[in-house]
């Protein structure tokens, strides 16, 4: 019932697939602890429930293109039903792998995970208010966009800000993992890239979008525009006496209210950039600068010269 | 039969997807006009045109990899035949949904998406031509190449290029949104955001090509090459009366015959760069040059320092 | 058995059918020589491998997320045969149509693609134990990771680096064509492009990604660590008497162990990086430093300026 | 961009195309009248519509098979409105297909599919309710059924019966084709063939089931039951002056209530099988017999013989 | 973002919805009890599991074509696998869906499940070798046959009695709905109706099968041959102080040995079919025959008819 | 990396999968010979021929349900082409696998393919032409049928007679295996089992048709009306010196034109049913009957019994 006709010598599979099973590195040993098998959290369930989500604060943009009036409820209801359902399965497993998250059973990761998962739902008519406002900015701040509706349709902005306010409500819930998997799918997609930690204020807009880095500690106002290649990071991060970095301390800039950010631009550190100032493109900015202020990038590289520089 | 495991107490979710079923917002509210409703387009269906297009302009390289000379006619002709279909109903429903087409009525919608594909079709060899041109500029461009099918085959430039200039032929004849979707599918899995608006010359080569932005009313000329992280962009974009941007000013670059722009140049407003021109990597250019000019960024540092900067 | 709702007059869509069938051009001349007729591969099949072998390199992480201990070496063996199989037919494709494998036959394509897929089978595990390296780096190097897991799981740098690491593989073997495709497919998914020619020691991060470009003669020594937007090209390239480039001359810098470049930095050339060099944000860097050094942008472009800049 | 490994000789292939396209037959010549172009209904759509319909008549049975009751009411509306919609497009395929239905124009055929579908859609909780007897029936009628839910879930009779009586119902509202469409799919996976003309009371129970018939002009009483093999067909049609069968006129048999009928019995024409009768296995039956008749094949052999027999 | 096209009045949708919510009926009340939710399996996922093992008993003739010597055991173990981990799960659901098998809490029915699969998978080679008599009689019994390959690949009475003989383990086993879901399918592809309950020896051959049925407490011997549409039912079931049939009590034949069934011959009650016997076309029978008896319809008629007859 | 939720005791899955892996039965023992690997033929792969050949053979009723007068030769010539290749792989694997094709060679099994292929093809036309005939039947013959629509759509037997109908070209052309799995995928979706071998003239007519069973060697005539349950069959078969049935001998009856069969009748043994004869439903029929005769079950019993009967 097999063919001769093989690429290996007897053996010579057995012996990879030997090598490949053994278990001796990073790649394999966190996943049994407490006499408690974890399973990891499946990529594809998560992508699938975030469409669904999406598919239901922007009803006919996604998914189905045609939702009649009567029976928009039943959609809605049906749709969401399922993602949470889903939602509620992968955030037991990643209460469970994750060992920061001290759930140890799985009675337990399924009884967080139900709470968790009842506060992220009553969170959704206020998240779908806030991407309404982000909507509007798109609209009103690009000359190319024709209505609101080819914003949500076709601009990688709304795209990524929707996954990253849904990821960031289960961040704010303290659930591990999940919430990176949900950025890290906008990312790959749109090449934005925002740390779902990031607290970000209403009427967000970025144009075009792509490299654009924004970090976990960043809070952002309202009112603010980024454009592409745009990078909100840390400047150095304090290590712990292993020489290990210190998780969690504030290291990413405070963008206050009214703020543009030109594309390039490089802004660095746990500084403020004060209301209504504006950023000029590929500017490298890594002190705070006051309110209504206007950096060049010249400007921005004199000043850094005559400091004697930095990273 | 039905479980009593729930998530919710009772009539909480019923809640929230009431709240997700009010209509009172941006996302909502342009469905219906003049007492026709109006479908959105399906994005899924737009990616099925263009993967169907790019296998009867690139036959064999993309879709079906074996296609026999005596049946060729008979694939090509089937795939775009259905891809031509679809595409006129996609037309229509963007035609009926976009209040810049005045459209009004369904049969309007048909017909004029019936009078645009036949005009889009008979522009497809013409298409076929320009892309085959783009491949010859990228084997002749990069000394990676090692074949012009390895150009085709792996190339994100010639993805991107492919995409936009389909989309720009349906710009042209005046579609609403659906050129825009297909040049953010390419934008998605390229990060090349050219606007289907924009004019682009033969034998255009766009190299690595992530974070490269061109803007709605750029004009470029033949043989020109760009590199990674290019943006051609506005500079900045009149207001009208009630503080909007005015739409469809020509507010991008013109870049003539033969110019090199190496990565993360920033080229902003509506200049123009000389014929033979080599911008170098990272330079920020606000002004038109002269033909055959060589700009490098320390220079233009220098000058914009000078001059007292600008974004 | 038809509607007579049609979109062409008699004959129109024959002709343009007529016209793309048409193989006058670049996009058609290379299918036949020497009386074989070769297959292109197919990219669907390469990325199915592609999946299937990160599968096996990181059981539970990818494909399937329950593998029980019993039978972990059943589905690594099936996966991984399917797999190589796949490779086989794809790599005695891609031998039989690019010119410069020198191979002419169906027949020598098979012998020689079994061979390749041998060779590459034994590189499996040592493949297996770089990425393990680069999993750790991750961690260790950001610290918004919480767990090794979220690295593989989230970060797209490792599915980046898994890609070329494989390509790599079938590179230095001969293969034509598929190792492009396969870094290509990663270029698409997290924005990063690097050649699949590029040597690459232990150890290696690279955060956030987006817009990274890593050359064909690129050396990187172990422990390095690279953020989005770094560029590490070639300055300019060497023609034939034809005025073509020549292929395959080193031309990208060589980067020695434990060097850091931040993002946005630009590096041209056969130039070197002495060990232990900090690159800042947005250099531009065209000769070769010493170990231990630390350059940023303002010391750069200072530089370069004095020194007549370039590009 | 093709190989030459051909079959055919130039020229074969159109040949043989071209008498396939010819449409001079039967098979083509009924799509177009009276200047209208006549869509057939789509049988993968109303395979489609018939199952969701199963799945909210039995939820949880088929389709989904966890059903939560804080969200049944989402699940079963959403998935009753998008099968009624599909089969408002269906119904009106079929009325404006079919010749008898009288229908010309596309729109008198949507308002006339809306009207059918409404009040069909009115008619599923009676449905149900006929089916819930039915499995009832099943139930008691078979000591090999050790619950109800074994026999919605295994016994080809009950999947029979659900097809038929909702297609009973498109029968009555004089839609062409789709009751039909609906019946055979039931006879394709069960081997029990009924017309959706055939009335049918509650409480119905079919044994096994493969090979019976059951004619479009049938009255079967409440509380029959019917093995595998039994026919209830026309014995012969009466034909009009040309010759051809006259359709619609009561040919089949009149079963009244609590009637058994064992495996292999045939009865034909428009005879009437009295209350409470039982017939036998394999009886050949051409005349009607009075209530709580017990007939077996042995008697009624010889009284066909004793006749003079006849078919 | 509605479309007003709506077929029903104002609540018309919601009034059915609610009418099939309710759950006063025998479809739906039997879901819980003992305050645990109970699950339905999955006819899915019960039909992939027949499938997968199906291709482990015949490798190469069902799912994959292709199997290497070299990775067969990696193939079989992967899908085996799989299959039972799969019937564990579906198992788990059955023994605490049916109120007969006792169990009560999900705990107590994974414990048993998982007994239960491991009981059946030591089974396996049993049922291999069981129906590579099956394959062997059936080449040796059509003269139509051209090879044994031939009766895998194309007998509906080799996939029957793969599927019956599986479905047979689970049902000794005491797995309740499982089993006849497994012979139901079977039956709904081939027309052979084979209760799992029935003992069946090796070297058995349908022949062209639709319209057979074998009831449950059939015993079958070695070398038994039956063609289409033969029965071997139960004559009457003796009924309970309730009425009901009582279940389980042994009703249909027993066959001995070497005995030949032609089409459509209908064998009923606990009688028994001495060794060696032929039964001719069409018989009806209802009491014991000796060793070697040939048995015509005509003899069996007169008979019965001399008798008195009987059902 | 893995759980350690098993269901077996170490190397329990082991041993059932070495067993299962042991080749020493019937269903393995053909794979190999003359050192050739031969591969079984894909049922998939030939169900998905059959019903490209059926969209074509039938355009618009099965596969796309609309297909354009302006494109319908591209549609036809795309799925035609496309299935004759996948005709041809399938029909060389048969050729080699089945040891009495002769073929013993790869290289021969692909020429005698593309021969076969070849000839197969250009009897397309001729067969839509016998299908025109029989779908006329089909209305003709049931007073139900609304229209010869109905019929193709509806109507099992068309079903079957189609696919037989092409399994017949390919049995008449010597491919082994590939004609019986036609038959039989057409006898598991209708209950009707046709032999590949018979031999039936146009406007054939079978109605209901479940467990209707023709043999090998029939030969039907013109206009010829079958009900349910008929059996043409054999009566018995010699067996050669070794007790094995001697394979390819006229077996099975001789139905000449215009003859109707009711169900149920059975007609066994190379014998001639004369031209314009009526069977009546349930007869046992072993001799030929004259033109014009009339059986009834009554007479046949009658005359059997006399005769001292017979299987």
């Amino acid at each position: 019932m097999y063919t001769t006709d093989t690429t290996f010598d007897a053996g010579a599979l057995d012996s990879v697939v030997d090598q490949l099973c053994s278990t001796g590195d990073h790649l394999a040993h966190t996943r049994r602890a407490n006499g408690v098998d974890r399973k990891l959290p499946s990529r594809d369930m998560v992508v699938e429930i975030i469409e669904a989500l999406r598919s239901v604060l922007f009803p006919g943009y996604f998914g189905k293109s045609e939702l009649p009036a009567d029976s928009l409820r039943f959609h809605v209801g049906a749709t969401l039903d399922v993602a949470l359902r889903m939602l509620r399965v992968q955030t037991a497993r990643c209460l469970l792998f994750a060992n920061e998250s001290g759930v140890q059973q799985e009675a337990d990761a399924a009884t967080r995970a139900k709470d968790v998962v009842r506060e992220f739902t009553s969170r959704l008519p206020e998240v779908r208010r806030l991407l309404a406002t982000d909507v509007e900015a798109a609209y009103e701040g690009d000359p190319a966009a024709t209505s609101p509706d080819e914003a949500i349709f076709c601009y990688p902005g709304i795209q990524a800000i929707a996954n990253v306010r849904l990821a960031h409500e289960l961040y704010r819930l303290d659930v591990p993992l999940l919430p990176r998997i949900i950025s890290e799918h906008a990312h790959s997609i749109t090449g934005i890239d925002i740390h779902p930690g990031a607290k970000i204020g209403e009427h967000f807009f970025i144009d075009h979008g792509t490299g654009v880095v924004v970090g976990e500690t960043c809070v952002i106002g309202r009112n603010v525009r980024v454009y592409q290649g745009v990078t909100l990071g840390a400047k150095s991060f304090p290590l712990d006496e292993h020489g290990h970095p210190i998780k969690g301390i504030p290291r990413h800039p405070i963008v206050e209210d009214d703020v543009i950010i030109y594309g390039g631009a490089t802004i660095l550190g746990r500084i403020t950039i004060g209301r209504g100032t504006t950023i000029g493109g590929n500017v490298w900015l890594t002190h705070s600068v006051p309110p209504g202020s206007r950096i060049t990038q010249a400007q921005a590289l004199h000043e850094r010269y005559e400091s004697g520089g930095g990273i």
